[in-house]
């Protein structure tokens, strides 16, 4: 393995989804849901599979599906792009950070992320050679957030990029509009590029409203965003995600990208076209389901004597371990199939600044209530 | 984009299949049959995604596709891989070239490329900072080979890998024993690690034989092998394929792999386990229909004044343009879907010493006999 990769190694969720087949646990360690995404989509997908469409698609992507994300963004959020230059397909968000960082950052240049960071980020940045200046996400009356000069301190004449990850995962943070003027303000002010990865886009809570970055003043000309049908509409294993953005950066980005992987399989594209049509009432419920999942897995946290935080969106619970008595995440997440038959993940492993987060794990809440019912319950019996 | 990747543009397939779409030519650019794989593999899909199989597999794949690979990697070849940890499934053939690259090449490490190359080998080399050494293959005897003492000149103190695609695209080469021992002998005198691309291993032609080079004395230990489903059973749009290498090199090229895209849908990794085990005699069949494919292919480009290389292997025959009075084989396969409205590849965009295959195109015969027959009477009439 070259040096520059040598500090990463198995994905924390691979190896914790691993451990939650091999001990039987219950997995609330991976970001997956337990119930099927709509019906009709999931017919889109094998008509097209029936129909013969198992060829190569175009590399960017079929028509339909960049002309069904340029709509949602434009009917959404007022954002306008043209299908045609300024949207492409890829194998999942993941696909798109990754083509994104390794197109537009090189050797040497700096990508300012906020911390506790999905750990692709952290992998990508150093595959591309660049160095990451992480900016660390604090509890502040119950959420997460960044300190402003801190953010502004992790700027400087090497920055190019900066990743922004809202509804954030792990923190379930959504970026208030005065925390994303924040960022805008610098961005205008030191000319970088904003990677936005928006894939729990419509998944936020109590009214929190997502508000890409892309929508401030200048910020549309310097923002790559990326998004996925994933998380959307519950098929987070057809790893088909998208990049919208001013055509100079989508020549670049997908100049890498045809270069990992070429295209994206067509019947799931045509199934995610569709869904961005025709399902966003099921995505109402799913969102308004979700609410009640993050409150009843609150609770349950709580009670077992966790202390938890509320997320504003995203999948994810964070729960400080401490009031239990415990104080290292990585060895009580390992320990957990073992003590109580329920899988988490350490938080710790997102940070660089890892006493910041060592003492946090998360739960994943987008599963059956009985499921979640059933490991709160085996968590009680942790104290 | 970074300086690095700026020599690169569109994939020559992503240009010219657009360029077919758009003119409505024939297209024998881009590597996809126009015919369905076998139907019980379609439905071995159908139903996984019916039955719900749409979250996050495993990242290394599911144990079910890994096994499958290993007992055909034993069957066909007899090699031995571990499923565990010997074998990963990876977005494609191109993701599995991609990720070994970016693994096991850093900045200044060379690596030795037959060329005509695969345009994705180029750009990853480029990405991982590294420097390619291209050997050039020419004809000689009807077929295109290297000159062993070209080889040898190539390797260096600096060489890290050498990538060996064979059935090889797009010259067609199908690599000898005598070829690949002198691979070999390099590889085991420079302690060079190997890549493998062996995606069209089940396509060749007048028996010439598929020697994975790993099979060699002392090569198991050193070759990265990658292929896929999607050229084997005609499903080059489901982009799955794999990894098989000792167990460490699988850790380091799985490393970057996950970062890149995570994971490779489940349904499509069913289908491609049920394939491998069961659908073999239609791979002969699919490879014999291809056989006589390729001969209605030569005859016909030949009849149209072309000299036309036979291949031994893959879906491509190489054209040489200058007996119907061109020389510039861009030149043509940018104005070809006007004069005569069939689509080719410039073989040329797969050089660094692009004099050596200026007078080239590439097209392919994966087609229905009827395609090819209207496809060489258009091309007839361009003498
Ligand atoms: C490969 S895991 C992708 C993200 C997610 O679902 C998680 O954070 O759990
Ligand atoms: C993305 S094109 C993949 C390879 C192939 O089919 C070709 O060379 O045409």
């Amino acid at each position: 393995l070259v040096p520059r990769m040598q500090e990463f190694g198995e994905t924390i969720f691979a190896e914790m989804s691993a451990l939650a087949v091999r001990t039987g646990a219950i997995n609330l360690g991976q970001g997956f849901p337990d119930v099927a995404g709509p019906e009709a989509m999931l017919e889109v997908a094998v008509e097209a599979i029936r129909a013969g469409e198992d060829q190569y698609p175009p590399g960017p992507g079929l028509p339909e599906l960049r002309e069904a994300v340029a709509a949602q963004r434009l009917g959404r959020y007022g954002l306008e792009y043209d299908p045609a230059s300024e949207v492409f397909v890829t194998v999942g968000a993941t696909e798109g950070v990754a083509a994104s960082v390794l197109a537009l950052a090189g050797p040497g240049d700096e990508v300012v992320v906020f911390e506790p960071y999905y750990d692709s980020y952290a992998a990508v940045i150093a595959l591309a050679g660049a160095v990451r200046r992480p900016v660390t996400l604090r509890p502040a009356g119950g959420r997460f957030t960044f300190d402003p000069d801190e953010l502004r301190a992790a700027v400087g004449p090497r920055t190019r990029l900066i990743l922004v990850n809202s509804p954030h995962n792990p923190a379930g943070t959504v970026f208030t509009r005065a925390e994303l003027e924040t960022i805008a303000g610098l961005c205008r002010e030191h000319d970088l590029t904003a990677v936005t990865d928006e894939v729990y886009e419509y998944l936020t809570f109590d009214g929190a409203e997502h508000i890409p970055l892309a929508t401030l003043d200048g910020m549309r000309e310097r923002t790559v965003s990326v998004s996925s049908a994933g998380k959307t509409f519950s098929v987070t294993g057809w790893k088909t995600g998208w990049v919208t953005a001013p055509a100079r950066y989508v020549r670049a980005v997908q100049t890498v990208k045809q270069f990992l992987t070429f295209a994206v399989s067509a019947p799931y594209q045509r199934a995610a076209a569709y869904a961005l049509g025709n399902e966003l009432a099921w995505v109402e419920e799913l969102r308004a389901s979700l609410q009640a999942k993050r409150d009843r897995l609150v609770s349950g946290l709580e009670a077992a004597g966790f202390a938890a935080y509320r997320p504003q969106g995203t999948y994810f619970v964070q729960a400080d371990i401490r009031p239990l008595g415990f104080d290292d995440g990585m060895d009580l997440a390992r320990a957990l199939p073992g003590k109580a038959g329920v899988v988490a993940i350490p938080t710790q492993v997102f940070y660089d600044h890892a006493e910041a987060g060592t003492h946090f794990v998360r739960f994943a809440f987008c599963k059956k209530d009985e499921v979640i019912d059933e490991a709160v319950a085996r968590l009680a019996r942790l104290g």
